[in-house]
């Protein structure tokens, strides 16, 4: 097998970025987008006729675009289907989702001492029934008596507080402190149904209009593209150097910051995605201070998403919250305002379904998160098992507990697994002619690029898509795996890439990678220059 | 007592509504912001330099007012912690909260068959285990299997189809056909976190700039109000007739969008809440009829908050959904724009905390329906447990299970305390002197006309306060009673109201009376002209 050398330079990388304030159009244009489908499974039978058109609804809702739910998972859906009606139809007999991070639809379990706790919490009847002592762990019992006691009234039902049960966020205060070695406030957590609403959240409150930017890395998890988007910003990009790991240069921070301002932009925020999505790598401690000063220097507030702070398969690097970065630099609320999300559906606990996570929220002006707390309001509160399950993502069970021999063994089993296949995968890439593909240090995501031929680059034109989505389309044809083009998180324009989660079950891996490996040779063969 | 003769005519809001453009403005200074608070739980003990101040923030979010958990529930919570830290600093032992519809914090049981379902697809293990026989009953159990058989893989804990899982969707719109007696297509269902982000995603959808108009009662729930001032429309009200029992007349429709026409706006939506919040009347079925009629004649989106479909006190009126009474009138998917919201925190249900609920949309092209698709897509889905909830209360127990008897004790008993509290309230309030309130014919408020003396309007306008927000904190102050201002929903200018859940336990509801009146009485004996 050859390998391709990755031939961009940095100046390359800076000449490119220097013209990328047309990312926006460019990435609406290749994104892989829901509008362009014509096997949406949300088509009426029955036409319509009302004065609601495409043309009369919000501009914003049209420009944004969300690839990792958009026309491939939908003609994936549609190809599922017709597995069902129709076996035999396809050339193979089940879809594999690696589009998305979704640990347990394809077969993670849940963690055991997790949904004890919820279910008790749910049906808290049962909890001094006898019979429940022979179902449940006395760990689990216990900690769903003290959960129930943190909620006013026991009232698992009730609305809670605008920013989520104050026991539950004394107990996530308290784990983040355990994590970081410095003091966290209940009062800075803002409980949230996943990562996602507090990320709208912030966005609402940064922008103005399109002259407020946000900086993103490129490539980025389209959350944050499509949020920039509802909200009417405008999306400044930062390139993550693949030739240095996906290396975050302060340096290309900087220019694409004055860049912006001379175009008239005011760059409210940096987003910094850590582990990284799609692209996992590990930030260095070093990074991350530059990183931090960078903020406070320029006045942006840094939006930290973590929600992978969990996950890191290498020895030599470890997850740092920028939060205890900054107060390791002697930072405090005065100095640097910080968001930092997380999620319950990530990690070894995979909690997708659930909807739950937070944001710790520090360095603001009171009147200025008083605005928080009305938008936290409006929508009365997250749901309270996705509460329930934050803090106990943030306080599993300890050595001594009953559960903990159990919980661990699940836990490790499941983040073991999950590096080994991130090293399968990864090898198996790198095995491929024109596919390069950097070391993943952690997150749950491949991002390898395709050095593709130009007669496919060409037939793809020719099909009026991206090389990538034509690439992986065809994959999904042949294959049934599911995978995003990478025009759907942005790229130095001109290459192209995949992001590819590591999720598929560990006895499937073998099998995956030779229907990869042979659909790959396949269309080299026909596409070879 | 002396009962105020409502001299409100019909004419008279003809006049006020004419001038009602300055609504929003009158509005905002009269509300009970949360941003006027002194007295937040949001606030930093360090004082932040940050560059974001509330001149850089979004104005829209600055505009946005949210009163159900505005600055009177803010001060509640901090009378609620004098308590606890110092016991009878205050004349009365515990804060009442009638400010929001949340059954469950005031001791509203759960329904024991929705939980033991979810508590069993929380933790299936248990689902094949004979204790679990003795501690669940066998309907629950068999629909727990029925339910997990529906979700792919049985994984409660993944991502589901953006617009919920199909097999809950499926469900859900049987329940809908069985209340109907018209067919529901589950593709046209979006299962969402409660009402609150539906609605949000509609007007996301429909509001381009504050030349875009949303139709809202007057008084209205102030959800309406913060959604339309953050998406950056106009809210173009329509007076409710207090004097006809909050009665909606097309005239009044047909006025004020004539009015928003002139002014260059353009109207593309009606919001109806039936039934109704703050406001508790029930729709005739002629009347909504004619506001099917107005909506297809005018080109309106539809938007109807049915919400509250499950409460009705009086005998003589029932439920009936939009889309039921559209079909009855012949009118199909090409005829009108339907949404029909509903939630699992209402009704007897009161899951509040678990936020579930769903979005019936009908009549969209199906371009727009992609795009509304797309947005519930960024946001991935709804939490599952709200969903299997929307799918329960969908498909409560029939006679015959084993669980219909048990479950249809708890559904009415819940019911008729319902009724009788809000009727002894309805008396109470109208035997207070100055205070005319009408008949609630369903949901769970009351929403009271306060005739104050001229001394307690000067004096509340010397406090700097509205006088409505003014009686309100008095009376909190007093009595420990937490209502909403009238102001909060919006009402007739120059009318004062104030909102209050029929929703304390019914042990309570004679010292609840007891301690208004005595407020009440002494209120006017200190300002009565």
């Amino acid at each position: 097998m050859r390998r391709f050398v990755v031939e961009r330079s940095k100046n390359l990388i800076a000449s490119l970025s220097r013209r990328s304030f047309a990312f926006e159009q460019r990435f609406s244009s290749y994104s892989d987008s829901s509008s362009s489908s014509s096997s949406s499974s949300v088509m009426s039978s029955t036409q319509s006729t009302s004065p609601v058109t495409l043309e009369s609804i919000n501009p914003k809702v049209l420009k944004c675009e969300y690839a990792v739910r958009g026309a491939i998972v939908t003609h994936a859906q549609h190809l599922q289907q017709e597995l069902q009606t129709k076996p035999g139809s396809h050339p193979f007999d089940e879809i594999l989702y690696c589009n998305i991070g979704n640990p347990q639809s394809l077969g993670q379990q849940p963690i055991t001492f997790f949904r004890e706790v919820l279910a008790l919490c749910d049906h808290p009847n049962i909890l001094d029934r006898s019979e429940t002592q022979g179902l449940f762990s006395a760990d689990a019992i216990e900690r769903a008596w003290k959960i129930l006691d943190q909620i006013p009234g026991r009232a698992t039902g009730a609305y809670s507080h605008s920013q989520g049960i104050k026991g539950l966020r004394d107990s996530i205060a308290a784990g983040i402190a355990a994590r970081d070695g410095f003091p966290a406030d209940p009062n800075d957590i803002f409980l949230t149904d996943g990562a996602s609403p507090g990320v709208h959240t912030m966005m609402q409150l940064l922008i103005r209009s399109e002259k407020d930017g946000i900086l993103c890395p490129i490539p980025q998890y389209p959350l944050y593209s499509a949020s920039i988007a509802l909200h009417g910003g405008t999306l400044v990009p930062y390139y993550l150097d693949e030739a240095t790991g996906w290396g975050l240069e302060i340096s290309e921070l900087k220019q694409q910051l004055e860049d912006a301002k001379s175009k008239g932009i005011t760059v409210r925020s940096l987003v910094v995605i850590n582990p990284g999505n799609p692209t996992g790598q590990v930030l260095a401690e070093d990074n991350q201070r530059e990183i931090v000063e960078f903020c406070k220097k320029e006045g942006l507030v840094l939006l930290a998403d973590e929600v992978y702070q969990e996950i890191v398969y290498v020895a030599d690097k470890n997850f740092h919250s920028f939060k205890k970065i900054s107060r390791s630099m002697g930072y405090g609320e005065e100095d640097v305002s910080l968001v930092s999300f997380h999620s319950i559906s990530k990690g070894y606990y995979g909690e997708c379904g659930k909807r739950g996570g937070y944001m710790e929220v520090t360095g603001f002006r009171a009147d200025v998160r008083e605005q928080i707390y009305k938008l936290a309001s409006v929508n009365l509160c997250s749901n309270i098992s996705g509460q329930i399950l934050a803090s106990l993502v943030m306080n599993p069970p300890k050595v001594g507990d009953e559960s903990f021999e159990s919980f661990a063994a699940e836990k490790d089993g499941i983040l073991a697994s999950l590096a080994r296949r991130a090293k399968t995968l990864e090898d198996a890439f790198n095995s491929l002619e024109g596919v390069t593909c950097n070391k993943t240090e952690g997150a749950m995501y491949l991002f390898p690029r395709l050095h593709l031929p130009r007669k496919a680059i060409e037939a793809a034109k020719a099909a009026k898509t991206a090389p990538d989505a034509f690439y992986v389309r065809r994959l999904l044809d042949a294959t049934g795996i599911v995978l995003v083009p990478g025009s759907g998180f942005g790229q130095v324009p001109g290459t192209w890439h995949f992001r590819c989660t590591v999720l598929p079950p560990e006895d499937k891996i073998p099998a995956v990678v030779s229907r990869l490996t042979a659909f790959h040779q396949g269309f080299m063969a026909e596409f070879r220059d």
